[in-house]
């Protein structure tokens, strides 16, 4: 018997889904009994770079390839990504190796044309309160990868997936990917407790960004083992051919091979926590 | 090969333990293969409360029994734990049911009788900078609990084991608590991230205490999986036979029947990896 | 003489405004020897509400109505505002009490039309880092009032603001409305010292919002003080007929009378910092 | 009249004061009409160093002069002040240029000797929450300085002071030094907001520290004029006559000629605000 201080607190607010914590991506189920792996460059960089780390995908049976082709950057004299090129060799790349991409969109403007290019679509951190995005989002039939905002409270992330399902898409994967903190010795706190806490507070699979949350490639592995033991649907995470070269993210990019790795670990360990990888 | 971004940056601060990450307390080992279980009452509130914890944790066979005889609160009119009277009925348990005592010492003053009855003295988050307290601890035999601040960077931790150390006592446990955060979902983010890079930084064990570090009951036992799955040394966690009573932090307190199943769970899970729970 | 270790690290971002920290709004001055007063509702409600407070703004010699016409929400299910009514009402009251009308835009879509009636386009803390908005401003050629986002470093503060200038608008207000903390005494912390690294920073006029950066009535008129004395080149508030009233930020508004006594102790206080209210 | 959205929440902690917000230390007032100046080096480093600055001290009429003697530091490798032979050097100085000495008490250990020299007890930040100090404090019959924690929040510092208090020992300076925060421009984010509630909520002085609060030289100045303005008692500033060659904070400390200016223009504010400097 639990007792009366064991109830839970986390019932006032409840958003649905369309059958219950289960997406099925051209196919590929997410949440249920998955553990989704979403992997790929921060930037596409060329189809060099995009072709290793999609062939290296395809080989290891993943289903999801990500990229970004518009980059939302701090500074207007950043490089801001190869937009539609960028998004014309994640969909080659994506039919060649038969991967879904999951790609974001920045604003309403260029929402049809990546609509038209991805599986997935992505809302980025900055944009997790672009109501403007989101209410066009809910128009839209394509799932939705809606990022915590990096300064966001739950109430404000689930307010953000409200916008997207009043209009009429309830296809949302939520992706908590750090939130800012004093802490410096990680780019950013990677918060899995109010992760699990927007799970039960939703039907929607959440999953986590160890990339953007630790940004340090050496703690990517134990966190995506973490995410998984802590009964999220899935994780996120930044690979490049060669990490040390790239235009963006380097820093907490696995190489290939360390992908490999943890890929065939989480492999193994997922039947123990009820999932299987896909 | 591991390309040159890869290699870590975490290498500037090494901090030594005897036997590498391995300390014996009264012949259980902590850290190495073991992953440690620390649980009891947030609080020492009665004979039978004590015991109906003891009892139980004793028929599952595990080794530590934590709870608080000097409780540091942030009125002085709140309840300030049983004091002396506190400490033998935790050693009074402990030996009957072959426990470890884990209990917390607050000042220096009470330090020679706290470390009398106590298995493992515990320093707790407010006290992780109380620089006349740790040097103290240098000069003791018994093993120390460490917690981290709420608002302690990686590197004011790690100083403050070195106070530690210094002294002549390098039987150091850390404890990642949680830090404040602007998060209100859970009283604190509990920050596993930071707890695997102090972990690769030092050769302490490094273990995690979801209850304060969540505030919530519902989330430890996910959050003891996460910290299992991260490559943590262990958890602390806080169970009570009656949580809706408790004198203090009963939200975040396990039930009796609800610790019995994480310990089950975890017991089953820990080989995966090459953990065994003690 | 100064010593080294007391030159400026600040010298590494300089963005430019035309005629150095000194914006002309329909003749009346920000920046330079000015501090200027915003003040208004937080969302327009009502003609008659405005006019009460525009009225009085008018009969105070003020030159600034601040009002909210598109509300963005943390629900879709919260007041929105009252669009394109509200900015009806807004230039309707400028005009008839000779008053520049400040309010915010939301998205690149209704920013023709906001920018058909406001006098200074107000870009909101959760939209400060929306790339395509800024992009869109940088092409207006009124001015624009640049908040800081709730969680942003003065880097990306100021980056934002170079989107704006980058595309050619150097008419740019920055103002800091309180950032994300663990401390719940305010709604937000007021961050006045970063806003004047900011203001070191840039030729820019930088204005703080205590009404949003501290949440509480009776704590904006000691932070308006305090910016006056900080070096700020003013501050918007929130004021309200009937802040039990308000549709939102009740809390944090302050009552007309509160608000005439406040103006005029700041024309008071103001020629000691070297300043001139308007 | 005041309508009933702008009673104040803040009337439910009322901690007392045995004259109303006023202390007398040695004959100089602290709280009331006053604005208290408090400066000195970071920590005594020689006799040279703390006559240079006692002296000027003394030439402004200053009337307060603060400097560690023990400093308690991050790592126990670090220089950790003279000790003795500092407190001496302080109370040195303070008789011959007639004025009261303000350091640090950094355990219970060491108070009975700290308050054979000081006239002031100042309380770390680290230690706020060192509740066995605080009670030894309590016993005392000199005035405690009390920083608040870099993560308290204003339950926890006037709980602390709670514990003073309820000690018996009621002359008690409050002190805002900065909190931890995600922002990095500053060392600190200096709350001056919350210091506010924290003085309307009892009858204690409340100063600021800006130099903590701020940790760069250039912002001190503009701090200290919004404390001011703000309707604080008081701050607490480092200077030193070489910051470059600083063995501490250095980079916070203003030089002797930039402090002249500031006390000059505080002493030409402070009326505007209904104080004197002292």
């Amino acid at each position: 018997m639990i007792s009366k201080v064991n109830d839970s607190v986390y019932l006032d607010k409840v958003l649905p889904a369309e059958n219950g914590r289960r997406l099925l991506i051209n196919g590929t189920q997410v949440g249920a009994g998955s553990f989704t792996l979403i992997a790929g460059p921060c930037a596409v960089e060329s189809a060099i770079q995009l072709e290793a780390v999609a062939k290296l995908l395809h080989s290891l049976g993943a289903h999801f390839l990500r990229g970004g082709a518009y980059k939302p950057r701090t500074s207007p004299h950043s490089f801001q990504g190869l937009a539609l090129e960028g998004l014309k060799l994640l969909r080659q790349m994506g039919d060649k190796y038969s991967l879904n991409v999951v790609t974001e969109v920045i604003d309403v403007e260029s929402l049809p044309q990546v609509a038209e290019y991805a599986d997935v679509l992505q809302v980025g951190a900055r944009n997790m309160q672009n109501f403007s995005l989101l209410r066009a989002l809910g128009q839209c039939r394509k799932p939705v990868l809606l990022k915590r905002g990096f300064a966001a409270t739950i109430d404000e992330w689930l307010g953000a997936a409200d916008y997207i399902a009043t209009g009429g898409n309830d296809k949302i994967i939520l992706c908590e990917r750090g939130i800012r903190t004093f802490s410096q010795a990680t780019r950013n706190t990677l918060d899995l407790a109010s992760a699990v806490v927007a799970r039960n507070m939703t039907s929607f699979p959440v999953i986590a960004d160890p990339s953007h949350g630790t940004g340090h490639w050496e703690l990517i592995n134990p966190m995506v083992k973490a995410s998984l033991a802590a009964g999220l649907d899935g994780v996120m995470v930044e690979i490049h051919p060669q990490p040390e070269k790239a235009l963006s993210d380097g820093r907490q990019s696995l190489t290939l091979p360390h992908y490999s790795t943890l890929q065939y670990e989480i492999s193994e360990l997922a039947p123990a926590f009820g999932k299987q990888i896909n």
